[in-house]
């Protein structure tokens, strides 16, 4: 096993190396463009360190590894078109350097290119994970069509919620981990042990960012803390003090999440203070935690050393007790 | 084997059967809508006829058929959004009825379900299909991108026109019939040899529509006749006549070429004339006759019966003899 930090090095480079010059340059230099912007590459790494966890070597799930951090990329460069976002990772994003075509363009190669990735798999392993990669690709897609949805619907529930960032977040995380789980070979009830720890975290990971959107550390947190109270998005927090809230608070609320003020600081207050007043900042920490554990349930009926599972439990505790 | 009208409605009753209701419905009704606006169904038809050429059943090809054919409405419905296209197959485009992000996000789906489809077939046969298919799809995007970018060149040659039209056109009709050999598990050599006729086919199938578009039957063609000479397209006629033209009457044809003018009557008959006058309108009519030919060539080398080859051949030649 080694550390977080060697396998994304080893993946980075891996990357590097397959980041390379092709033409036409105006379809792969935006490819190339995002794929180096840098980011977390935390998926790649849970694929890498998955593969070693079973058994495998993390050498032989570098080509999966890089499946799903180009599928992320290929994810990020058309969502931030339809949300006309300017910066990505502090940099300009595709359609903002080139334009909306090449933004189009270029990330429908990136799809195919995270497919052929596979293909230096033999042919059952290529279609697990090519089986998985489809399932999961296109639940995403429907995780984001959601997302646009929920915007001009009012009445959203918790469990529409959930599902919705299940699709959009969580399933990857899931599938990067059970990638790995397939490539080193481990039995079927292990990889969707595997898969579903990796699901509920990553479901407690952006409940996590709803959390801390809100009240997170402005000197560390990596955005702008209050950004979805101005964007009014319906978070869990905001679905939460909805359905806790008596109607007046409610009103004001709602009132508050149909306006845009130039000046967002009382808005953020206001809001943040319905947020814990209503109980629904404590609730968002308690579905962490639920699904925190319930991803930790899942460690415990897989056959691995039981340093392994300690290894995964601290990864998980890491990025939950996380301020960025 | 069976009629063409018989395949194309053996195809359009599978792919009827399935478009179904499918959730978010704003992710899969514009999906449902494209594949069911009717069209010539060219490509999967090819893939059905492929499969019982080589003694398979078509019906075992139908999956990969409605592979084929949803990656060329995902595809179509991308280009129109980056041509901003108003129309297709007479009826409003996916981003004109609903809007710009439905077309990618719903685009996106169309090419991860394109892949899914391959999930019907074995493990060896699935991995051949989607090897095809990405080396095929990538190559699509890369003919796209070539495309746009000789809008705003001026010194595209004729290989690079046509390598352009190979990869934005032919190979995936090459690769429509190579899919159905694959699922008849003819030998190597034969898929080989049946996609050259199909890529072939298909790059004479483009040139003629350049020519078709200049000098087609009002009456019969299906688009407006001189719409390339409109949008100033610079097609095979189009670089050809700058080939042959005097410095005189290449600097006419050129400034009619950077024209938008009103009235396109005269801009439409005075380009045609440069057409013909230059050799150009025959030289097309010669590279249609050598694609063609070469095509055919490719047909001798197969292993399959005669009638089997006249077949094909027929099939070609009404291709090649449309006046649509």
């Amino acid at each position: 096993m080694q550390s977080i930090d060697d396998y994304r090095d080893q993946f980075v480079s891996f990357l590097n190396k397959f980041v390379a010059k092709k033409q036409p340059e105006n379809l792969y230099n935006p490819i190339n463009y995002i794929l180096q912007l840098g980011g977390k590459r935390l998926r790649p790494v849970l694929t890498l360190m998955t593969a070693d966890i079973f058994g495998g070597h993390f050498k032989k799930a570098l080509n999966a590894a890089l499946s799903v951090e180009i599928f992320h990329n290929f994810s990020l460069v058309h969502d931030d078109i339809m949300d006309d976002a300017p910066l990505r990772r502090g940099h300009k994003t595709v359609h903002e350097k080139w334009d909306v075509n090449t933004g189009i363009l270029s990330g429908d190669a990136m799809l195919i290119m995270a497919y052929q990735l596979f293909e230096n798999y033999e042919a059952h392993v290529f279609q697990d994970l090519a089986k998985l990669f489809s399932k999961t690709a296109l639940e995403v897609c429907e995780g984001q069509q959601y997302d646009v949805d929920f915007e001009t619907r009012n009445d959203v529930t918790i469990p529409e919620y959930l599902k919705m960032i299940e699709y959009k977040t969580a399933v990857l995380v899931g599938a990067a981990m059970k990638m790995g789980a397939i490539v080193a070979k481990a039995s079927t009830k292990e990889q969707d042990n595997i898969y579903e720890f990796g699901k509920n975290l990553g479901i407690a990971f952006q409940l996590q960012d709803d959390y801390l959107d809100a009240f997170g550390n402005p000197e560390t947190f990596g955005k702008q803390v209050g950004g979805d109270i101005i964007e009014n998005k319906k978070t869990y927090l905001y679905l939460k003090a909805i359905e806790f809230l008596n109607d007046n608070d409610k009103s004001e609320l709602e009132t508050l999440f149909s306006s845009q003020p130039e000046q967002v600081d009382e808005k953020i207050a206001t809001t943040k203070q319905l947020f814990e007043a209503s109980g629904a900042a404590q609730a968002t920490k308690e579905a962490i935690k639920t699904y925190t554990e319930l991803a930790f349930k899942n460690l415990e009926c897989l056959n691995i050393t039981e340093d392994k599972k300690a290894l995964l439990k601290a990864f998980g505790n890491s990025l939950m007790n996380r301020t960025v």
